[in-house]
Parts: structure tokens; C-alpha cells; sequence
């Protein structure tokens, strides 16, 4: 028999993992009532476990050192689908701001260095010579070449188009073995995937409680005719304790991130978050005073007890594959191996 | 022979413009190919005439004054028709900053006393007492209760509604006497309005470097739930020699504006603006960091070379009603009337 699989949540882990078991030979239901709208759609897309990763937190990065290898042959295949998903080599730059952000960088510089990742220390002048649109504040920083990014939506976008499921748009409300209750019938499969991201605590009792939302806004720019040009790396900033990354893509453009709040599911980004965001950025690279705000949006990432990933069987025909946080497309390739892994262990 | 005229424009000059030629009896085409997106869609909507006013406008604060007077009956009209436009009676403060702004409001304040209008110099405590939502670093202000201000897409789609005209939605590329040229056709008429907004200029020969864009960019913002509400009268702020205004809307939220700059017909907001307006928004009512940030957007004005509005005939068979500049709103009664009289006049 052929085996039957519903995935619900159609970001990119459950696209992914859909069109996966699909190959793989199993008749796949892609369950989402707005595809193109969570997390997935409004991320930054950075690959970039080192300057993400923080001591204490060394389980998360090397996950992360193990999916960001498998990215280059991942993003490689949908390419040769015909869906390149835009990724980027070019590294990142850790660009630092006052005296406070100068030791919070040393201590990621330190942490690293134990961790033997290939890291650099450079000046402000260093680092203007790398990315000559940084400004006068960024005093010191750090050159991390083996980050990597990739572009979120045309990445969404390969993985929707290559997978070869059946799409139903309309909202679940309960998983359970053998079935994914819809809000108008009930889908039954021997396999239930919940994919749903931040959503995924309602769905299952093994999860409630445990995945919570964490907002974040996110900002598009897009230079202007005569606009200096973007940087060709990504570059993270600390800005007075604050975090921020600027995502090149290809098309003349950026993304802005991001920040992290805690209230539950409220729509739509904070005045005071798109405020840091855009202060924080043109203190970085002051010429983007000058492009243009094409979208200043919100999304919430599915924040987990302990950071991790949560990837298992909930009970026996359930499975989960959420709770990656903010590094939920890092963690891509890795999920959807394990995640076929898990299922073929289970047969 | 029952009158014909085609309007180009379907903003909210255009649309009044048509909707009270076909009330008197002609036979109206309303020509835009895209209502709703233009200046008065993105507009603030305030009525203030006395707030906008300075030395050297004297004319222009004339006929904004006179066009305020007939304000209440022209919204009442609305109304009456089973469409209120919104309209707010609550007044306005300027609240001024550091001691250059508090200099300049003084300028403003004495010349306003020149004219005789009524306008109180507050303490900014005394500012508070009104608005409690003023933050700390507003010092002092003025209190103008005599301007208004209109929701203006209530005011725009009130427009539409209640106009008795035939749309048609394509780019009109040349008018002269009889005759509009869209992409596709041409539309006969006996009079032909040119009320295109900004981009009147290009319609006709003697508006050709007459009416030129001036770009502004706005901001919507809605309240969460728990924030403080917004203000109850329209604020405007001198904030580092900077403009800005905070114009509440009847639905929770309000409208953060308006920039001003002169780029040809660049779209999108810029980053600059939007930081300024958010930075200065946020130092005149702390509160704002907390809401949502539901739109940031940009028109273009349509200026003209004395900042006053070109209401006349610009050759036998064709007026012109454009070139309000930042006061369209406001002077939409007058120029409503001035048409009708000069298309009377004339017949």
C-alpha cells in the first residue's frame, strides 16, 4: 500500500517535507489556509549558525553547522528543478556599534575561537574596506565567511512549486492519529505531520504549551535610481544591546530584522520595533536613508522551551517538525532528513 | 442639449467636481485608471488653514479660511446622503520642542494674532492638560480650535458614491477643447476638467511645468489593545525645524504626516522619512511606539508655482481645478463652486 501522509503547515518545513515524502513515494496532503504568509514568508533567511550561535547554546549551532552543510546541495537541487532560490555566499560581517556591543562581540569572537569556526576580528576601517557603505560608527566587527542566506520567498516559492502534493486551504484545528480535522472534514492519513510553526502548540496536546509565537518585524528596502548600492554580504549589527541584520538580495534590494517580542499572537509590527530597525540599520550603512520602505511586516516564529528544534514522534502516526525558532530555514535540510528518516524507521 | 463633460481625475477634487456638475444636470464621465491611490487617498485630511497658514500666504490662508467655513455644510451634505466623511471638530495644538521650534511658533503665533484669528499660547503642561498623551519634551504649543479635520478615504469614497457619473478607468494621455485622448479612445464632451492631482502637467500645454509632484510620505497607525489611546485633536509639531502632524481617526488609529520632498514621481515611501516621522511622532506622544504600524505610504501633490490652487479656464472648453498642493482637502468646497460658477458663467 501506498502510504499516506497530511502535512499540516505549508511554510517551508512543511513544504519541504511534503514534497520530500512525496518523492520518496507517498501520496502527500499539503494542509494550510494562507500559504505564503508565516514565518517562512516574512524571514530574513540568513543561514548563519556562528553569528547566531551564543555560549550556552552549543547543541543549536552544531545542528546548525550540520544543516548549513547540506544547504549548498540542497539549494542546488531546486535549481536544477528549475527554482533557484537565490543562495548567497558572500558571508557575514558582525559590524559593532559603542563600548558595550564591542565586548558582546569579543565574547562571540571567544566563543567561536573555541569552537575552532573560522573567524576574523577586523577595524572599522577593515570592515569599510570589505563593505564600503558601513558608516563611521561601526568601530569594530567581526568577517565570518561560511554564513551563508538565502532568499525566503523565491526558497518558499522552489519548494511549493516542486512538491508534488495536494493542496487543501483550510485552517486545522486538531491532529490526531490517522487524521487532521479541518474546519469542514476530516482528512485521514497514516501519517499526520504537524508542520505549523508558531500554531503548532493548538494542535496537539504533546505541544501545547510548549511552542509559543515570538514576534518578530521585518522590513523590505529597495534602493532608488542613483542610491548607493546594498552591501554583497549580510551584515548583523549590535546596536546598543540590540540585534540587527541586513540581508542583501539580488534584485537591488534588502531585508531588515529582526526583532523578538513576546504577546502572544497580536498582528502586524510595533511602531517602536520598525523605529530600531530603521535607526539601527542606517547606523550601519547610513545611505539607507535613501532607499525606499517597500514593506515593513511581522511574522512570529515558533519558539521552543530550549531553543531546539522539537522533530519527533508525538505518539504513534504523529509526528512533529516545528519549534525551529528563528532558525527555521537554517535547519531545513536537516529537518526534512530526519523527518523521512523518522517515518522510515517507523514502517 | 444636456450638458457633457469629462472630468480627468478621480481623486477628490475630481470626483466632488463631477458629482456636483451632474447634480446640476450635465452628463458626467469620470476618467481615472486608478481611483483610490492617488493624494487624497493617502492624504491626512486635515482642514487647518489657520495651523498651515504663514507670512506670505495670505492669500492662500484667504481662501482656506473662506473654504473652512463651508466645510460643515458640504460634510453635512455627505451625510445627509448616507455618507459621512468623518469629520472632526475637535481642533488642533502645535506643540513645539526645543527653543528653535518654540521660536518659530512664536512667529507663527504673532502673525496669526495679525489676522485676528483665535489662537491661545499653552505651557506644555497646559498642553497635557489636553492631551495627556504629550510626552515630556513637548514645552510649549498653541490651541487652535477653529480647524477641522476629515477622514478623507471616508471623504473620497463618500465622493464616489454619491456622484451620478459614468467611470471610466483608463489612463487619459491628452485633453484639448471637446475631446480627452485615453490609451484606447477618445472621449467627446463639452467641457473637459482637468483634475488629475500631480499629474495634470502632462495633460495639457498650459499646465506643462506649471503643476509639479511634491512627494509625501504617511503613516497609519492602529492602537493594540491596552495602549493608550490617541490624542482627540489633530497635533501638529515643530520638531527640530521638521514638520509633522498626528491626525486621529475615528476607528482607533491615526495618520502620521507629511514630508516633503521634490523627486519627479519616485515611488514608495523613503527610509528617511519614515524615520523622521516616526522619531518625531513618537517624541510628541511616547505612546505611539506601542501601536501598529498598519501602512506606510506616499502620494504626490500636485504643487503649483504660487502654492495656490489653479482653478480656471485653461482655454475655451477646458478648466483646470488642480495644483492644491498640500490644501486639496481643504479647499475642495471653493474649488467646487468656482467650477460650477466658472461652467455657468460661461455657458
Amino acid at each position: 500500500m501506498r502510504l499516506t501522509v497530511a502535512v499540516v503547515g505549508a511554510g517551508v518545513i512543511g513544504a519541504a517535507v511534503g514534497g520530500r515524502l512525496a518523492a520518496d513515494g507517498a501520496a502527500v496532503t499539503l494542509i494550510d489556509p494562507h500559504p505564503r504568509s508565516g514565518a517562512s514568508w516574512v524571514a530574513g533567511g540568513m543561514l548563519a549558525p556562528v553569528t547566531e550561535a551564543w555560549p550556552g547554546e552549543e547543541d543549536l549551532l552544531a545542528l546548525g553547522m550540520a544543516s548549513l552543510r547540506r544547504w549548498p546541495a540542497f539549494a542546488a537541487g531546486l535549481a536544477a528543478a528549475g527554482h533557484d532560490p537565490g543562495l548567497r555566499t558572500e558571508g557575514t560581517l558582525v559590524a559593532a556599534v559603542d563600548s558595550a556591543d564591542r565586548a558582546e562581540l569579543r565574547t562571540l569572537a571567544e566563543f567561536l575561537a573555541t569552537l575552532d569556526r573560522k573567524v576574523e576580528t577586523l577595524t572599522g576601517r577593515e570592515l569599510r574596506a570589505l563593505e564600503p557603505g558601513l558608516g563611521p560608527s561601526v568601530r569594530s566587527g567581526l568577517s565570518v565567511p561560511g554564513d551563508l542566506a538565502v532568499d525566503n520567498r523565491r526558497l518558499l516559492d522552489a519548494l511549493l512549486a516542486t512538491a508534488d502534493v495536494e493542496h487543501i486551504a483550510v485552517p486545522a484545528t486538531k491532529v490526531r492519529p490517522g487524521a487532521v480535522e479541518l474546519a469542514d472534514r476530516t482528512v485521514r492519513a497514516d501519517v499526520v505531520v504537524v508542520a505549523a510553526g508558531a500554531w503548532s502548540g493548538g494542535l496537539h496536546p504533546a505541544l501545547d504549551g510548549v511552542i509559543r509565537p515570538v514576534k518578530g518585524e521585518i522590513l523590505r528596502l529597495r534602493g532608488r535610481p542613483g542610491s548607493l548600492p546594498p552591501p554583497g554580504r549580510t551584515v548583523r549589527g549590535i546596536v546598543e544591546g540590540r540585534h540587527v541584520y541586513l540581508v542583501p538580495r539580488d534584485s537591488d534590494g534588502l531585508v531588515i530584522g529582526a526583532t523578538q517580542s513576546e504577546a502572544g499572537f497580536e498582528p502586524g509590527p510595533r511602531v517602536g520595533g520598525v523605529r530600531d530597525l530603521l535607526a539601527d540599520a542606517e547606523l550601519l550603512v547610513p545611505g539607507l536613508a535613501d532607499y525606499v520602505l517597500v514593506e515593513a511586516g511581522a511574522g512570529f516564529r515558533p519558539g521552543s522551551q530550549d531553543n531546539l528544534p522539537v522533530v519527533r514522534w508525538l505518539e504513534p502516526g504523529v509526528l512533529a517538525a516545528t519549534g525551529h525558532g528563528r532558525n527555521g530555514i537554517l535547519l531545513l535540510p536537516g529537518t526534512v532528513d530526519r523527518v523521512a528518516e523518522l517515518i522510515r524507521e517507523s514502517r
